[in-house]
């Protein structure tokens, strides 16, 4: 039998009122402010770091953080994220190595339908948010559902990105196009 | 004679230190502090329902929410908003029923004259902002002062609202507009 | 011999992981964790304050202030920021007189190569910013590396300001444009 956290995990509609989900999100929301009230770096990065799915040895996020789930996160080596970032990780969240991210940025995965009899009888979905290596995020950036960066992307401060692209761009703007691209040979 | 509070929420320019306002700001600055520091549920619900002038039995808000009085805060039944919602309630903020706020949404009631002398007078006023039933706020929406949406109100990721809109539609982008027209038969 | 502190503040290439800077920051993030769960208005702004580099008598910081060292920012008198404010002060952040500042607004002086292998060589830089006598900024505004502003600038709720402006206007959108001048005799 499929359980509710593969269907959530797979973009499924599921039941956001399952126990198992529930107590994972409890057991989140207590470690993470544990983690965001503690100073000293190594802690913090620590507590953090127990609720991914995967992280790296270089790993430091600033105070700040919010997950749900933390199973659904996946962060290469040598990561960096500033204050207030958000990752509402009921899809899976991906990033490569060598992340850079600015403050309070939020990555997106939830899905609500746009119909209000379906949303309001609570059908929750969730498509997958992936970032390549050597991302460089400002500050004030949001990703929607679904959407894939690939490597060496740049994304400037406050832009909001809504579709997928390439690699070796800068992004800008609401909605987030391509500035210029980057030579990184 | 008309309190300062009234004045406030009357929209009417009023004196920002006077004693009964500045004493319900001290209030909720330390109930909010204790709620956004409780992990349970049910316990940091009841701490920001016990500050708002109406909201219903279903009401689930996640860490981090701000206002500054609570009592010019209604909220209809069945409310869910994420982490980091903040409320500048000098005005009047009513949402109907069924509304889920993504992330670190902000609704902002205060206006201040654009003439910098006046400005700096501490001239201070507010205009109301009043959301239908049913809407669906993406991440890092911005909604300002005097904004009226309808029902059934989808707001994409990013987005800044900027003036009022009627039912039924999908809006984005900053300033945000109509992106489509929901059918919600 | 010139120190990482000054490299740093000049906008020079310099090494983040430098003792001194480590220390300070260590320190800034323990001083804010405390201001930031003081309710008490003046102990919390004290405590803010003892960081900057340069404030006035009338200073009025909201909780969840988040900065890196405090001694690049520089606050005129009669300063007010609202909830979330983040100023990454790797090179100097100054604000004239009577400036107000809406909540989750976050100025930014960070600047990484866009080269990735330049920047994950972890090569960092900064870039000044500088805004006038009474501003005021509505929330979630955002204010990239390099960024002057003049005085009686209003920034509309949701900005991004990508680039310089002088004085008596209104900025909006991202990225932000003259909305209209403002009369200020």
């Amino acid at each position: 039998m499929t359980s509710e956290r593969e269907k959530m995990t797979n973009g499924e509609p599921y039941n956001q009122f399952d126990k198992e989900l529930i107590s994972r999100r409890i057991l989140c929301r207590k470690q993470l402010q544990e983690a965001n009230d503690t100073p000293d770096n190594e802690k913090r990065n620590g507590l953090i770091q127990d609720l991914l799915a995967k992280s790296g040895p270089k790993f430091f996020v600033e105070t700040g953080i919010e997950f749900d789930y933390g199973f659904n996160i996946y962060i290469g080596d040598n990561f960096y994220a500033n204050y207030g970032l958000t990752l509402l990780d009921t899809a899976p969240i991906t990033f490569g190595k060598n992340c850079y991210i600015g403050p309070n940025c939020g990555l997106y995965t939830n899905v609500h339908p746009l119909n209000a009899k379906e949303r309001v009888a609570d059908v929750e979905m969730a498509a997958p948010i992936t970032i390549g290596d050597n991302a460089w995020f400002g500050g004030h950036v949001t990703i929607v559902p679904g959407v894939t960066l690939g490597n060496n992307v740049v994304v400037g401060a406050g832009s909001v990105v809504t579709k997928s692209f390439g690699d070796d761009v800068v992004l800008v703007g609401n909605p987030a196009k391509v500035l210029k691209k980057i030579d990184n040979n």
